[in-house]
């Protein structure tokens, strides 16, 4: 197909240079310099570091309500002493300090203003009725419109009802007004050009439904649609044409689906597009499937293509996520892919109407050649570009192809900022065709060349260099589970289903490689239903413990000496185990913890990280380090193994956690006997498992579920245990810690513990914090796993002056999530983990309700409750103060405080205020505020605009200090040392006086 | 003068031309590839790694005695895969695994003969008989002698007197056949040529006085003299000539001093030489201080002139102990020097008769030249050249120059072979003449040039690079004193005299930058002389303590957030103020804890080590590390000071491990309450002059000397004591872990504890070991500061089948050192360091006395011990097994116990037997043996080869397990780490979906 455009370049080229000439000498007016706008756009394209500043700052703008916050941002934004930063903007920010900051207070007015009519360059009304008004304007100059609202971001069904409502608002708006338009290509009739609808809106579907997520296809797209069938119908009644806009990759099959059920449900209504994005690498794809399900159900539809928007979002997450980067990643293959595509619809124009949405003078001429070769009606395709920019381009269509439309947001300043950032971005990329036809002046032959030719060009002299250590290839994260692939959703319920007919045999103790059978036994249990047995574990005594602890001392003799690398060879055979069987290891978690979908997937996923990170490790501190330079004698650094390691492990992360520490200490060269906690011990026996496929020596790694108070401090105080880590509570960490200080008679090494322990973690919010991020960020924190995470934000210290905003949207996004079982992954939060912990959590939101004032206490639906599943209520309770057991203890379970700060020194004072220094997050915008709470928001995982839980292994290695830790973060750089002991072999290389000179000897120069 | 020489090149050139055709087409014997031996050179002189393991084992054949230790070597030596290793050597390595290994037996027994005639050829004969034969064949030849008898190694004076015995041996059995010789050159009289004595004797003095040592200067001369005298007695009653040759230069100043004496007591006889080393860069100064001497005091003198035959091992102890090169580093460099030094001799030829020892012909050459050009008589200079080297040159210099007198060595090939060597690498060195000339064939103009035309050429090019970290010069350990120095040899003295003059005033407490005064106090005396008081401690009670950690507490607040860069500044300055009264410092150290000259000032050396490397090693942990590569977020792992550290110092290395903990502490940012030791307490007290001089905080750095059982558990229990670090006593060790593991009321932090305790280090004596290295390596280990180190070897391992010879030269010398004060540096060992410390080595002497059979037990003088002093013998038992008292428990003093193994497995499991794992040695000269203890002698700090005292730091980083050690190694890479914790910060740079992409990211590629 490629080659047939290619036929067609000698007449598209042409036209493209027609094209020009047509607007010669024009200029968009973002890019005209003597309007302020045009001067922050040649700055930001001149210097990156401006750029991020300027746009950032654009971001935070709307949130800054006072004059001294305007200042504050200002001087924190543009103060340094950059020579880029432009004069204007580093006056506003340097005269705040001098003489009470009067000039400045002024400049200071003058940038927002400059800012906000930026915006409103590119926003067609901030209201209804000035929305209609711009309207009229436009079709008075010849162009039709298609009307966005802006608001994307809705945390809460509240939210979602409030954007609905306002489109209505609008469209009565318009519809009022309708009566009095005249159709645009001159006749009579309802319709512009003789063939289309006058009145045209954009839906972004996301919106509408707070609750979208991938995972759950259907609880998405029913969510979306009743919120935009009103609207549709609305649309309908008017005669109108609605369009769905394509979004994040993560909504485009929801999209999709959304489409062919609004479509199917009207059929004789046309009047309803799709977008679709030429720069993922699918969409070929997905078109031609579009349009096989066109022709099959007779149902005629309406494709606006566009490059796509979410360029730097979609590569930065796939990158962040571990997936396969989903967009082209060279501009011209989205070119050519684009031409590609127009072409495809334009060959089933029959069935297909195409809008053809792009700034790009050589898009817009190939698709006006395919056109014209393919003998398209006029009236089956149009062309449409974005209101406020390119003007030159949207003048130079109306004159050759007439049918122009104008993409218009309209709606407040607040969420515009967003879109004039996006925007913005799009304007100043190198690869933009506006700033390279515009700004830069580029070449018009090559802006015109075929794209295939642009691409060979970028690629030559491009070469691909992979970085590795240790032999391997470099660490990175195992990716995250990728909801929007088919085979991922149906992976689950199907593991689930196996796991469940399996369910219910004897899980025996594992020694010195033999299968070991107690009498004593403890049921584990699914906690959304009790009576559903996952397994019955037998349970180790103080004779198993001394069985297996004998085991490791002997296998100890002669794994320390097994080679670093064959040590870490171990740990990735056992890694390639978890991989293959990820989804049944899910699905045990799912039933036997209640663990989410997404959040068991992770748990799996970090688990192999910590095979496949402490291997490299271990390969990293297992070559002998050379230590000084001096001639005639080589030191070596080097480790071994301390001895037998007791590893004891909690229920909460069953898989990731017993895996990092056992693996630990078995790269390390430390045997290891693994006593799993009571509610998650099936998952644990999967170790047994993994270590069998990995092919340990007998005794390396030995399993011995068993009861606390029977066998654990026979475990902590044998005299053949020289590590012991422990993850847990703060009560069990400390006397694990006590007992194991006192050395036993036949002790050979001193103890060494590592104890991760509580938190009682916050997040601050700023005053100028993005609530749309930092709302739906502490409600993951804090309710993710029913808050049973060591790093779930338990306060959240809000500024007194974003106080009700903040509180307001966080209760009514509380108020949208659905609870139940963790099998239906519709649902946001699930039981509790055992009878126990919900008793305890059950008796905090007493006192929840005794200390402060309970804003969401909310229950499962009986349907659940009723089974006697571990539920208890997502709770969230405020006029919390410091020294409330509320703001001190760990509940370890779904109740969140809210707790006021008049500024950012209380609100760090009541973060730090606790025993414990685990994790943390504060949502800013303020430079300043960030740079400070990285110094002074004392945790040992602190994220600055990101959740406090979900540490990834290495690149947020986890683990406290104060009463929340003992030991070095686990997953990051110092772990493996703390079950190694060092040694250094310094061996004297002279003999009669001669020596042999290496050559990082400190030698004569 | 140079340039005067320069004048003479034509003439230089033109005779050093007809020279090489006079021996044009011959070659040393030592180059013919028709012999093994020249083989054996060529292959050494193509393969770097080939000579090191071919001399390697030259050196120790001697000790192997039977067929089977011989196979076993040179399968080690050489059975690897290297292609280098020629075909003989490599079928006996190989075949002796192959049927028994007859075939091996029969190649082996070749490959050792071969070894010992390529030894003999260096050697004039074995006995006394025997080199009286090769003489008398020699002069028939037509060539002088001159005998110099090999052994030069002594490590006691039973081995000293010995070696004056073979001497006198000689010079008898030469006296006997003397009156049949015939005068070379004709004529008639004793008189060689008509002027020289036909007997001719080398002596290298230090063999003469085992315990020679810079130093202890006038001991060394007169020990020295004992036993020269008679030798020159001998020598002058048969009218010959005594040279005394130079050795290393530690020994220069007393061999020229040792000269100077035996010159003036018989001023009358002349026929005594002196050898002076061109390649030392201060010989020309040397030299004409002699001629002046010579002039002044009207005594002739002889000068032989040698390039120098130690130039390796100067360099590479300059290097390893941080001493300036004292030798030219460009050969060209010495050739030069001997010009010009050869000159100034000639110059001087009516007082100094010269003797030119040299095979370089342009040297030659020249010598010749400016003898001609000065019109020196044939009578005053002479040539020498070494026996079995060189034989074209001999035979030119015979041609052309009549006189040549040879080097002739003699004596056993055990000694024999460490000659060899030296005299092996001298032939295989790149820039030896001989290799250049006979076997390069290099250019002969380029091999007559003026050696200034040869540096010349050499330096183009060259580039001088300084590695740098952390802005500061990388890490070299502070120089080891040079007793060669005469200002160190008397800054002692006058330290001393000056410290004690001060000595005995209070030493009041320092909290919160005030002093502190109590009315508790106790004294710090000399343990030579308890009646004199060094200072009058005060003592701190528990009150002292909480005001010290109040104070210390409120300093972390701020001090915790001074840059990393800013805390390593004050250690530096802390260094400066050590280096700048490093005299004083030792001079209290010798005087309060006994300290030998040397051990006090590498106490203070390392004391300044550990300021320096942590102060870089924060600088390195300081700075944020990146985790990850995600785009889109910014992760930093960095480190935060713990909190208030209590450190409990010892007063065995009473400033280097109280710096070492203190400045720790303080650079990783946890203010410090230090208490030092009783014993030491002054010394203790020197930190607070020193944290003065770096201006730290108040309250950073508190001085709490105090009783332990008044205040050490209210210190260690502290709630606000976040970090203990202490170094002492198992048992005080073990207390302070247990009770630092139990989280008081209040307390913030989990307790980390640091702590170096005890060892009862091994030295293994493998069958093959160097015993001249050996016997000194442990009598240094086991009795230096006596024997008060943790790291002091107390159990000696010695193989059964070297069992006698190691012992008896091992009693022999510790009958050797000198016992008495520390501040007479002619004493090896002193008073332990106080009563409490003498009774319980004295106890332990009492147990050896049941357990084992003593061997020494060496009471120090009465003068000394009449005075109180806390003296105990120096004591040597054997018959000490495994479970011995004396075998598994710290003695902490000068008793050392021998133990016996069959084999290397049988020492190895003795090594490892006990519940320590510190230090350990081994000497060996297998490099599977050597292996095998890298790998399985399991200890923190092993030596190959080395005593195993003396740690460095960085380069020997310190510090073991088991119950040596609870933490990691001081001076290490990780043991910052221990006072930190980890902090991560992760930001999430997206906002709007865009995020700056980083330089690290892992990003499109």
């Amino acid at each position: 197909m490629t080659t047939e455009i290619r036929s067609l370049d000698p007449r598209i080229i042409t036209r493209g240079r027609e094209f020009f000439s047509s607007i010669s000498g024009e200029s968009p007016s973002v890019f005209n310099k003597g309007w302020w706008t045009g001067k922050v756009m040649d700055w930001a394209m001149k210097n990156d570091e401006f750029k991020v500043q300027m746009f950032r700052f654009v971001d935070v703008l709307p949130y800054l309500n006072t004059s001294e916050s305007l200042s504050r941002h200002i001087e924190e934004y543009f103060a340094g002493d950059d020579s880029n930063i432009p004069d204007v903007l580093k006056w506003g920010a340097t005269k705040t300090k001098i003489g009470g900051g009067l000039i400045a207070k002024v400049l200071n007015k003058t940038i927002r203003s400059n800012i906000e009519s930026m915006a409103r360059q590119f926003i067609i009304g901030q209201e209804a009725k000035e929305a209609v008004k711009g309207i009229k304007k436009l079709r008075k100059d010849g162009f039709t419109f298609v009307l966005d609202l802006l608001g994307e971001a809705t945390v809460s069904e509240k939210e979602s009802d409030a954007y609905r409502d306002g489109y209505m608002d609008v469209l009565e708006a318009i519809h009022k007004e309708l009566g009095k338009w005249k159709p645009l290509g001159g006749g009579s009739g309802s319709r512009d050009w003789g063939h289309a609808p006058m009145v045209n809106v954009a839906v972004k579907p996301s919106a509408f439904y707070s609750q979208s997520k991938p995972v759950d296809m259907e609880g998405t797209v029913e969510g979306m649609i009743s919120r935009i069938e009103p609207i549709y119908r609305k649309v309908m009644d008017m005669g109108g044409f609605m369009c769905i806009d394509m979004e994040q990759l993560k909504y485009k099959d929801a999209t999709i689906e959304l489409y062919k059920r609004l479509r199917t449900k009207y059929p004789d209504y046309e009047n309803i597009g799709l977008v679709f994005q030429a720069y993922l690498r699918c969409t070929e794809d997905d078109v031609r499937e579009f349009l096989d399900w066109s022709r099959e159900k007779k149902l005629p539809v309406s494709i606006r293509l566009v490059k796509g928007a979410y360029w730097d979002y979609e590569t930065v997450m796939a990158k962040q996520n571990g997936w396969p980067v989903p967009v082209w990643t060279h501009k011209p293959e989205s070119d050519m892919a684009y031409e590609r595509i127009a072409k495809m619809i334009l060959e089933n124009n029959d069935i297909c109407h195409f809008a053809c949405a792009s700034h790009n003078i050589r898009t817009i001429s190939a698709v006006m050649e395919l056109a014209a070769e393919l003998k398209v009606p006029e009236e089956r395709y149009e062309f449409q570009v974005l209101y406020g920019m390119a003007e030159p381009v949207r003048k130079g269509l109306k004159n050759v192809a007439k049918r122009v439309r104008l993409y218009c947001p309209y709606g407040d300043l607040l969420p515009g900022m967003a879109y004039l950032v996006r925007r913005l971005l799009e304007n100043t990329a190198n690869e933009s065709f506006l700033k390279q036809t515009f700004a830069d002046e580029a070449d018009m032959d090559r802006l015109l060349e075929n794209p295939e030719e642009t691409l060979r060009r970028q690629l030559e002299g491009a070469c691909i260099t992979r970085e590795e250590e240790s032999g391997l290839p470099r660490f990175n994260n195992h990716p995250v589970v990728d909801f929007t692939l088919e085979a991922e959703r149906n992976a689950f319920p199907k593991s689930i289903a196996k796991v469940r007919a399996a369910a219910g045999g004897r899980v025996p103790l594992f020694i010195n490689g033999q299968e070991v059978v107690t009498d004593d036994t403890l049921d584990s249990y699914n906690p959304a239903d009790p009576t559903e047995i996952i397994g019955t574990v037998c349970q180790a005594g103080t004779d198993e413990v001394a069985r297996a602890v004998e085991a490791a001392s002997e296998a100890y003799l002669a794994w320390r000496d097994v080679t670093p690398e064959e040590r870490a060879e171990a740990l990735l055979k056992a890694s390639r185990y978890l991989q293959d069987n990820i989804h049944d290891l899910c699905a045990l978690q799912v039933l036997e913890v209640g663990k989410q979908w997404d959040q068991a997937h992770a748990d799996v996923g970090e688990a192999i990280d910590f095979l496949e990170y402490y291997a490299r490790e271990m390969i990293r501190l297992g070559s002998p380090r050379r230590m000084g330079h001096a001639p005639g004698e080589m030191s070596h650094l080097f480790y071994q193994g301390k001895g037998v390691a007791a590893v004891i492990a909690p229920w909460n992360f069953p898989l990731a956690i017993s895996v990092g520490m056992v693996s630990a200490a078995i790269v390390s060269g430390c045997p290891v006997v693994y006593k799993p906690a009571g509610p998650s011990s099936c998952v644990g026996g999967k170790l047994v498992d993994m270590w069998k496929a990995a092919g340990l020596p007998d005794g390396v790694f030995n399993f011995c579920p068993g009861r606390g108070s029977v066998m654990g401090d026979h475990l902590v105080d044998h005299p053949s245990v020289s590590v012991i880590a422990f993850t847990g509570s703060m009560e069990v960490g400390l006397r694990i810690q006590e007992r194991a200080a006192v050395v036993q008679p036949g002790q050979q090494q001193c103890k060494r513990v590592i104890a991760e322990m509580g938190g009682k973690n916050a997040t601050i919010i700023d005053d100028d914090a993005d609530l749309d991020e930092a709302v739906l960020g502490v409600l993951y924190a804090a309710f993710g796993f029913q808050g049973q995470k060591c790093s779930a934000c338990s306060r959240v210290i809000v500024l007194d002056s974003i106080y009700d905003r903040f509180v307001e949207r966080l209760t009514e996004a509380a108020q949208s999530v659905k609870l139940g079982p963790a099998e239906d992954p519709a649902n946001y939060m699930g039981p509790v983990v055992d009878k126990a912990a919900q008793e305890n959590v059950l008796r905090y939101v007493g006192i929840a309700e005794k200390e402060g004032r309970v804003l969401v206490k909310r229950k499962a639906p009986s349907e659940f409750t009723s089974k006697g599943g571990c539920y208890v209520p997502l709770t969230i309770v405020e006029n919390i103060t410091k020294d409330d057991r509320l703001a001190q203890e760990e509940v370890f379970g779904p109740v969140l405080s809210v707790m006021r700060a008049k500024d950012m020194d209380e609100a760090l004072d009541i973060a730090n205020s606790t025993r414990f220094a685990l994790t943390g997050a504060i949502y800013s915008r303020s430079p300043k505020h960030l740079e400070r709470a990285y110094r002074e928001f004392r945790v040992g995982n602190l994220y600055l605009n990101k959740p406090s839980v979900g540490a990834l292994v290495e690149r947020h290695a986890f683990g406290g200090f104060k009463m929340s830790g003992v030991g070095s973060k686990s997953g990051g750089p110092d772990y493996l040392l703390q079950f190694l002991d060092p040694r250094l072999v310094c061996e004297n290389t002279i003999r009669r006086g001669f020596a042999p000179i290496e050559e990082d000897d400190d030698w004569l120069s």
